[in-house]
């Protein structure tokens, strides 16, 4: 290894403890770090949930959408008429699930990440939901190291909740709550179709 | 066994053969019998999202909670602007977690599977949710036979919601989408005190 190598991984080191620390210092009396991830439904609608919860309160909430279209008719429609506490970014122009287009999904993924950063670090939110974030980590769009960096550096009153299934090992130990959604049993099994109000 | 016995037996087989005929009937065009349970956070915060998208259809939405408490302020402030198009009934005035009186809490719960029975007979409701039912299941106040006949009694247009931890392996059979909320980490572990916006 030569110096500059040994100085880069010092820094990286140094760097690591110092997120650390700030994670640390925020877990008590700050805003939580939510992981919903698993196979099963309910992991973006019990966000909307805690959503609903926050605007109850009068919080300002921030949404961070990584893929296109995973929020349907029946949530748009009704979380239009709160555009005054609900900012609302569609990111992920281009990454769909057909997607073949891998340098314009990272593109995109990275500026859902600059947009998430400056709604994190604002001190404008309660909370902050960086919906399907998880997928996007998984194909290596982002860097895990990243998306940590992030985290660390949102404002103090701002919790955060990251959706999707396979959340990573790293995200998971830095998370306050984490709750896996595990499907038990599904419709679609036994040929029933997806259904207005229920599935979209 | 006697004949009168025998007859009970025989009616008691009926019955059980046409609930699950009408049932399966309902299965592949009707409303569908969802089921959230596991000992994690998010089986009402999910129904609330489920809620939320029903309400962005327009559609009409029941919820009868059987245990008094469980939807907090937030969640009660934000919804209570929907009133118009959500039926909202708070039975389980004698169930806490802290009740001594068992037979008060029994006579809540029937009051409320009564209430329920009228929701999803109805017709007028496109989602009913039955919030933390699975726990008076739990403690035997109510018979899951009675649970079930009223579950499959309901009019061909209504979805309905069933939450709370441990639910019976009747239900799960008779469901069609079942979700465990598994709880992975919670913050309350590390001494972290609940969150107004995120936890109530």
């Amino acid at each position: 290894m030569t110096t500059d190598e040994e100085h880069v991984e010092a820094m990286k080191k140094l760097k690591t403890e110092q997120r650390e620390k700030r994670l640390a210092s925020k877990k008590l009396d700050r805003g939580l770090i939510l992981v919903h991830t698993g196979n099963g439904k309910g992991k973006s609608s019990s966000a909307f949930g805690v959503i609903v919860r926050a605007l109850g309160w009068g919080h300002q909430v921030g949404l961070v959408q990584y893929i296109k279209g995973t929020w349907k008719t029946g949530e748009r429609n009704f979380f239009d008429q709160f555009r005054d506490s609900l900012t609302w970014h569609t990111m992920g122009e281009g990454f769909t699930w057909e997607t073949q287009d891998r340098q314009r999904d990272i593109e995109a993924a990275k500026a859902a990440l600059k947009t998430s950063a400056e709604l994190l670090q604002s001190g404008d939110f309660d909370l902050v939901v960086l919906d399907e974030i998880n997928i996007v980590l998984r194909y290596d769009y982002l860097a895990m190291e990243e998306v940590l960096d992030v985290l660390a550096s949102r404002a103090d009153r701002t919790s955060v909740i990251l959706t999707g299934r396979d959340a990573r090992p790293e995200l998971i130990e830095a998370a306050d709550l984490v709750t896996e959604m595990k499907e038990i049993k599904h419709p679609y099994q036994q040929g029933i179709k997806a259904k207005q109000g229920i599935d979209f």
